[in-house]
């Protein structure tokens, strides 16, 4: 399969992700304030699923432009990312109806954490399809992505908004655009 | 990121912006002319979210035309214009259902107005990548929108239908074509 | 806009109409023969539907293949079939679970014919692009297609089964290849 | 219709289907273990359907590309695979709750058994189109196939794990990359 068809499904697959998460945001039980404020920590978390898709959707790109072709092992490594993806809007949808309930939370961020561990994945594999040596097993950045994925998870456990500062802190570290290369994501 | 990826992935992301509002749509409670009478206002609301959605396709088309490459503030640029687009069957299927309530058709109004805005400044924004001077900050048109859907909060928080009748105001000022050329989207 | 974009973003269109129409199929009540007999006629409904999005998404490009351009025009006329079509999924809902009232299953068939007068009128603009005099109003099977979604509207309001019967009988009409030539599309 | 519509429709549909599964999975009625526990099943169905469908995505084009041209009777052998595939969410969302009952496991093997039969008629004119006698009816392995997906039918009534795994299994066998070879698709 060429890398460009590859890339068309991946967008496609990506596109309907961060379009379909807004089906999984419950209405205001009422009209008024207290309706709105019970609705609110769903809608943040709502933006902040789409920031980290849309930051998956721009390294996704980053990381195919080192590579000419695909054979059929980063095939699977990409579905894999896909997989792990798609169960963003579940996840959104869930903590963001329990903010404060410690499984929740928990578990966004183990999806969080499968996304970023099958993302290297698939970079290690791409850098094989592409000649490399594949020691670097991602960026230091990514690396310590990772390790703070899983923190976040042990102090959603203990206490959930602990957690969600995590993933805000995450998404805003991958945000800047300096250290977002290719290389790097 | 090419300008065509770019045009595509958010090509994607309108279209099924513009295809999964349906799955909003309540169907009537009942089979008799009561049952469709309910769900009317529904059916309005979702008509001219089409046409807000489908004016968006195609003035963000032209707005493209205007520039050969786009970098990285451009794309965040075009994500945050998605993000307010995204929520626009979100606002439409609660703003469909109490169609004379002030909560709901101010929170449509406000998302029309944050997408208007977003516009704004990803026109300003691929305006400087074209090189020029972003001195415009969209044309005049865009202005006088932004106030009007201002104004359509305000009045919706006082009396919702007058906010509607606004609402589809502003669509029928976006769909005339003679205005609607890319230097004023 | 170019003409590819436009086949592509309405192939998308399409895609998620004939897709997103599960979504909205009841699951059974219960695991027995009885909870599988009372979804049937809900199953039935959409693989009619699935069939006429289906005539509809190979009759459209066949439509748009007699074009070298589309102008303003053209597009809002392609935007307007597109909506009927994206109602499709809402009443194939309804008229799959209420297979035997009349209000439902005339809905439908109100879509159907709000569809292929659409797009008769996509038809009429485009031959005018195409540079000719469009008197034709598309082709006879069009304009005697028109008439039975009529009479299928009429006879559901008085026995829903017999609109059902005509709905049925003009996908098989449309799916006869011989006469499903571009040009009687 | 050109084979590269064809693909990017196909490819489209396969896309939005294997995303919007994630909708159907309903979020744990409590947050404790015990809620979890309970979902358990849904997001293993989940997992096993998002492989079948990459499975499908990867040999469905291993198929064409072993085709120049379609012609309409292989544009509807397309779409007849595609329905099939359609409701892959449904009977994925049926079957993942109710996962010790025979009938939703039952039909989830009913979908498999024609999805793959539709895709062996599929395979059967596409070889037609190329020119060959099409004497072959698909792969040896295909044919394995169909017979493994009816008997996970019989044993899906009797016992319901039973039939999972074949599923399972089945998967497993159209992993293996030697044998998925475009010719055996």
């Amino acid at each position: 399969m060429s890398k460009n068809r590859l890339e068309a499904f991946s967008d496609g697959v990506i596109a309907i992700i961060i379009t379909i998460m807004v089906l999984e945001l419950k209405p205001p039980h009422s009209t008024d304030a207290a309706g709105l404020a019970d609705v609110l920590p769903g809608w943040l978390r709502y933006a902040l699923s789409f920031v980290y898709v849309g930051i998956y959707w721009i390294n996704h790109h980053a990381l195919l432009d080192r590579v000419a072709k695909v054979d059929g092992a980063a095939l699977w490594a990409n579905l894999h990312l896909l997989f792990w993806m798609s169960l963003i809007p579940y996840v959104t949808a869930w903590a963001g109806e329990h903010p404060m309930a410690p499984a929740p939370v928990a578990l966004y961020g183990v999806v969080l954490l499968l996304c970023s561990i099958s993302f290297m994945l698939l970079s290690w594999r791409l850098d094989i399809d592409a000649g490399g040596h594949a020691m670097a097993w991602g960026s230091r950045k990514n690396r310590v992505s990772i390790a703070l994925y899983a923190l976040a998870i042990l102090l959603s456990l203990w206490y959930a908004p602990l957690g969600a500062v995590i993933h805000v802190l995450l998404a805003l570290l991958w945000l800047m655009p300096e250290v977002g290369a290719p290389r790097s994501a």
